[in-house]
């Protein structure tokens, strides 16, 4: 591996917090007590509150349901989605750690080739801690893995990368598809165990899954809002969809660094495709708008912290994409008081808690 | 596998010459001939014309020594590199077929993790006939394989992907490094098998490596220049490396795709570092101004044709690379005339030979 690695990978016990939108199913713990046990959990419950979601014995935790994000949030709380998944960011904003792991309540451990359970957070928390290398790519793949390095033409100027913001990792069995495709192919089940880390290059987007993803909340935390989805808004699953975008923006332009591939999870069961189409039609239309606009979006040089760069996004958003849709106006609005909640709960350190401020916790 | 892929891959018997820079290893042919028997090899031998290379019984081929291509290109002879492989890019300009593929004599068939023989020719082939995309990043890397697709969020006005130029095949066993990469980590093999096809995305530079590369020649044939390498240059090592940066950006330019990834071949020994330190350290120190170079070109809307695009090409390479060093106007010379010769041997379907054109094979 290039020298830039950190040869043994700390567990960061006290710097993670997971985040789980709603706990279904009773197993899903219970598989991952191994791995998850040690840390830290905040669910976020997406729907009816007065619903009890159990949580087996042995777990640091702590759940928010929606009355707890209307008392802590007021007014503010309208940027928080409602019976849909996207609820998960505010888990993100609540949390105190350096790091988030977010994983779908569907979503198992999985095996490597060897027959091995993978520890999914292990991988990420490596892949969170080596560079990123986001200005020209590296054909063995990530440089900093054992056994790896960079190859023969690739600038040495470079070799120290970046930063890395975000670790977005895949799904064995039940891929993450559209419902046209799920549709269309119901019955494929992606095996290919890909033995790859690589780091998106700068300029070019993709479409981040939130099913099993870290990110580095103090480099990028405000840029990944899930956006309003579910009950009363005309569109779901673009929730994470909506926050890789703004996020690869912002990384870009901050120079931080986007790495996919390791770890996978065990994706369980394929969701209903003709509720899902529903949910996405509307999407499904407006993404052909949306993926040139993130591509042609450009920011300001003095945008030099995340939560700038977000509202000069949130400002490009109301006036670029307001045709479109007016849906974009109201989530443009979202985007600012997701900002402006952002930083009641996290004002500056050394900085004073406004009223509306953690004080509520 | 999305609809743009084709199910079967055809041999392509006819339409696929394999071009082999000089062959000192008798094995290496053996070792391929249940693979490349069925096709017509070119071979260029690199060093001193008064050797003969010894080419197995029943294998189809032409061998084109110093003496042949001086006879061939008269003058014009000065582009191609004397004693080093950079040669072989005068058996791309010989050959009539759509499809090259290039391969090293110290690069034997690898061996896939179920223990069975990669025919790494086919794999290029299944590259080259499906389409790229360039244009957004697919989390589960190339989505015309077999049991892959696009992702959720992947806009659908993107599916049909863009021709594939180019397919770069990876190394087991010695990586490609630099000479200085070799020399700290002198006992580092490569042994992880990747198993993913994807698209470099565009605007995005990679270390072309010649080992074991296809391309489609009726596409981007006349942007794989292999530079002024070898006897006396001041550089050796940064052939394909040129080669690679030349073609990604005509590639993004024309709307062209370049996969890396699979196949593998087995590299089966590593090149002295000692003397590939002599060749590279120039390279070493003018990549650092080639890549921005290379990142911030920009070619006019009127190249519409390879050839333009590399005679544009060559005009910028002196206007802003000759102050790096007088080697780069020698090369950008080269380029012209690389491209004269191109287009003597291969003048426009329907037009007319000139009189130092092929009529003299």
């Amino acid at each position: 591996m290039a020298s830039a690695s950190r040869a043994a990978t700390p567990p960061l016990k006290d710097e993670l917090d997971i985040v789980i939108p709603t706990i279904r199913n009773l197993d899903f713990l219970e598989m991952w007590r191994p791995f998850f046990q040690p840390y830290h959990l905040i669910i976020v419950q997406d729907g009816d509150p007065s619903k009890t979601i159990r949580v087996p014995e042995g777990f640091d935790y702590e759940l928010y349901n929606r009355n707890d994000i209307n008392r802590m949030l007021g007014p503010k709380a309208s940027c928080i989605s409602f019976k849909d998944s996207a609820c998960r960011c505010f888990g993100y904003m609540v949390s105190k750690k350096k790091y988030i792991y977010t994983i779908d309540d569907d979503c198992f451990v999985a095996k490597d080739p060897s027959g091995k359970d993978i520890n999914a957070l292990e991988q990420h928390i490596k892949n969170l801690l080596s560079p990123s290398t986001p200005f020209f790519f590296n054909t063995l793949y990530d440089p900093y893995r054992d056994g790896a390095d960079f190859v023969r033409g690739y600038p040495f100027s470079l070799r120290e990368g970046v930063p890395t913001a975000v670790s977005h990792g895949l799904w064995l069995n039940i891929p993450d598809y559209d419902a046209p495709t799920q549709l269309v192919k119901p019955l494929e089940r992606n095996t290919r165990y890909v033995d790859a880390i690589l780091t998106i290059p700068k300029g070019t987007l993709f479409p981040m899954c939130g099913m099993n993803l870290a990110f580095d909340r103090e480099l990028i935390g405000p840029a990944m809002y899930f956006g309003l989805m579910g009950d009363g808004q005309p569109i779901g699953r673009y929730d994470d969809m909506w926050a890789g975008w703004c996020t690869k923006v912002i990384t870009d332009h901050l120079g931080l660094g986007v790495k996919t591939g390791l770890p996978y999870i065990w994706h369980s069961k394929a969701s209903n495709p003709f509720v899902n189409l529903k949910k996405e039609y509307n999407g499904i239309f407006w993404q052909e708008e949306l993926i040139p606009f993130f591509q042609s979006v450009s920011l300001p040089k003095d945008a030099t912290t995340v939560q700038k760069c977000y509202l000069e996004l949130a400002k490009q958003v109301r006036a670029k994409l307001g045709k479109v849709d007016g849906y974009f106006n109201k989530l443009a609005d979202s985007m600012v008081t997701w900002i402006e909640a952002w930083d009641e709960l996290n004002p500056p350190k050394g900085g004073v808690a406004t009223a509306n401020g953690p004080s509520k916790k």
